[in-house]
């Protein structure tokens, strides 16, 4: 369905515009909107992330026994992290023979290497970052940005073999999918849907990342993937440059103005010459300011209602990642949880009415105390049974059973 | 952008109808509209499809030559077809060792196996059918449908192997894959994107399908997915009896009444028991009798004008197999074609006066002459350069160049 309803957006904008959201509507900056002290921001290494520390036993044994089978617990979450750690193996033109959770037992087919020669008519940075765009919103993106990919993106070591990350390209491909909508106003936030919704739109966009590093590479140019089982990148900063969003209250989170926080990302990374998108200024500093709703909701209190700081050189709002891991990874009455994203007055159907007050929230600072009020006042945030479709189930030692407990919210 | 649009119909319908499309407002009939004499029907050899005859020079030694390059020769269709044949590892629990083009390189380490138990709450064939679609449009499918596994709808031996085909299951879940609306805008039927549309449905559902066929395999039953590039069953019979379409005058193709002919499919054969389907009337076998725009713009002629007839025990518009073949793999001026979904009057996008004219076309017989005559009179079906994104490129001997033609049509 995407093609034949962006397309019924495109007939109206032809040319000018092929993203399915009139992201020409937004306003433009020369810089993120939440402040990046280029200089001061140190790389980040992988197995600091707080999924790595909690399986190291950073936040104690129990979640560290959890750690292993949190995402592999509900069944379908299951079929979507395994599908993840196939397309591990074909992020690039490389022969994979890793050790750990996903280990190959032979060698498996790489995707296809660089070409040797260049292809013709792909020296200009503008067609080809329209091309390029338009070739990712064919393959089914949901949303799409470009940036120069910042040095501190790059993490200093990997969490999946221990190595130093060395990677020189130059440019970064955003490639976002939604998380469903339709579960995320079925779900509560931290029921038995919450990975499957995050593990659809990282094995998405992972799929459609390989494809699209693989075409890059037999234009002639080095390229490589980056999704959920593969990451070499830290994906917030090539967010923000890449005009995909703002930082938003909840912790490390860029927030999407038409997918709100409903989305995962996977990166395409590559010397092919592009020209960059700007980032984006639509009001979310103030609205996350004012709104809190996300720090009231979240069910670990992880979540902030203070004010912005400064750490490791990006200004942005705190997050307590020990809380917010230890309850995604502990959660025992749900599978991982996503209650902020379920929460927030910015998750919404892209109907007529919503995209009205999109705009009005993106554009009237005065009408956001009365959007933030009216969403508590309609129920947004609140589950709705008649939309729920998942099986409540989980696999405890290798057999699925009806779990004895689920979290429950609003009832 | 799929889940979005469809909440938006789904607002209005809620439980009962949690198809993306309007397909409650189809005509269900006890059988499909065009006869299958069940009992005549033999097993086909997939070495008999036309691709493979191709192949092997049963159609002239240049086609024989331009087979292998056919879809590997513009480079997106290339990174499409790539990941396909990654996906070939992936539709069961098996390890692989393939020999031939798809040949890997050493075990693959397999998706999981059928869980030993039953999950809990999987008996209800009803519940479960609904469940299946809903999942299968989680994972973003297009169209999803359900029928028995007609025995003859399994091939009696595999291209890949040579290998008599063995599968037992009882129930087919097809899964289909729109090839994007504004491309069909775009081409002309028969220039440098056809096969990368194909392949984008092809790669794109049979994604969904492997992963579908894993989840179901760990509810704890046997599922099998069947891909562009690993299918043990032949497609169309299987979309009639799942109630997603009829047969057309395109030869061996199913149109469905809100893609068109626009689309691939991914099926899942599984012994998970299943509500299905009934086959729809919506009334084609009158309007593709009075149509025939896809003969008339055949660029091979295969396509015939006249009337059906009986061919292995289907009722059937004939398709000259060798013609269309031939032309698609030989096409010196393009890569593939797909001319006949491009004329086709229900390769249509989906907006408010589409769907006006869609309702129409199915439900009001006499309506149907002036849809045909009003087709040509707008113009349908000619090429919108305007909405053209990809490159006219073409691999020859391991270098992507400009070809030297590309096929022009109404230009």
């Amino acid at each position: 369905m995407t093609r034949i309803f962006s397309s019924e957006w495109r007939n109206r904008k032809q040319i000018e515009c092929y993203d399915p959201f009139p992201v020409h509507t937004l306003k433009r900056v020369s810089r993120p909107t939440t402040a990046i002290n280029d200089h001061l921001v140190r790389r980040w290494d992988q197995r600091e992330h707080g999924f790595s520390r909690a399986g190291r036993g950073d936040f104690g044994p129990f979640v560290a026994k959890e750690q292993p089978r949190f995402v592999q617990k509900h069944p379908l979450s299951g079929s979507l992290v395994t599908m993840l750690g196939k397309l591990a193996y074909l992020v690039d033109e490389e022969q994979r023979l890793w050790d750990g959770p996903f280990a190959n037992n032979g060698a498996i087919p790489p995707m296809r290497p660089t070409a040797a020669t260049k292809a013709p008519g792909t020296d200009d940075p503008h067609s080809m970052a329209r091309h390029i765009k338009e070739t990712a919103y064919f393959l089914r993106s949901d949303a799409v940005g470009i940036c120069e990919l910042p040095p501190y993106a790059v993490y200093s070591h990997s969490a999946y073999d221990g190595k130093p990350v060395d990677l020189q390209h130059k440019y970064a491909i955003a490639i976002l999918i939604d998380q469903d909508w339709r579960s995320a106003k079925a779900f509560n936030g931290h029921d038995w849907i919450s990975n499957s919704m995050s593990f659809l739109s990282y094995s998405t966009s992972g799929f459609i990342a390989c494809v699209l590093a693989d075409y890059i590479r037999s234009l002639g140019y080095s390229a490589r993937a980056h999704h959920g089982r593969n990451y070499q990148v830290v994906v917030p900063p090539i967010l923000l440059w890449a005009g995909l969003g703002e930082m938003s209250r909840i912790g490390d989170i860029v927030l999407n103005p038409f997918l709100g926080p409903r989305f995962k990302a996977a990166i395409v990374t590559t010397d092919l010459p592009l020209a960059v998108d700007k980032p984006i200024d639509f009001g979310l500093q103030d609205f996350c300011d004012k709104c809190k709703k996300c720090a009231r909701e979240c069910p670990s209190k992880a979540i902030s209602d203070g004010g912005k700081v400064i750490h490791n050189g990006y200004e942005k709002w705190p997050i307590d990642v020990e809380k917010c891991s230890s309850f995604r990874v502990g959660n025992q009455k749900g599978a991982g949880c996503g209650t902020c994203i379920k929460v927030c007055p910015w998750n919404k159907p892209y109907t007529s009415f919503h995209r009205m007050v999109n705009w009005t929230m993106r554009k009237v600072p005065l009408a956001r105390n009365l959007a933030i009020w009216g969403d508590d006042l309609m129920g947004y945030g609140k589950p709705d049974p008649t939309a729920k479709w998942w099986l409540d189930l989980e696999d405890v030692n290798g057999v699925l059973r009806v779990p004895d407990n689920t979290n429950e919210r609003y009832r």
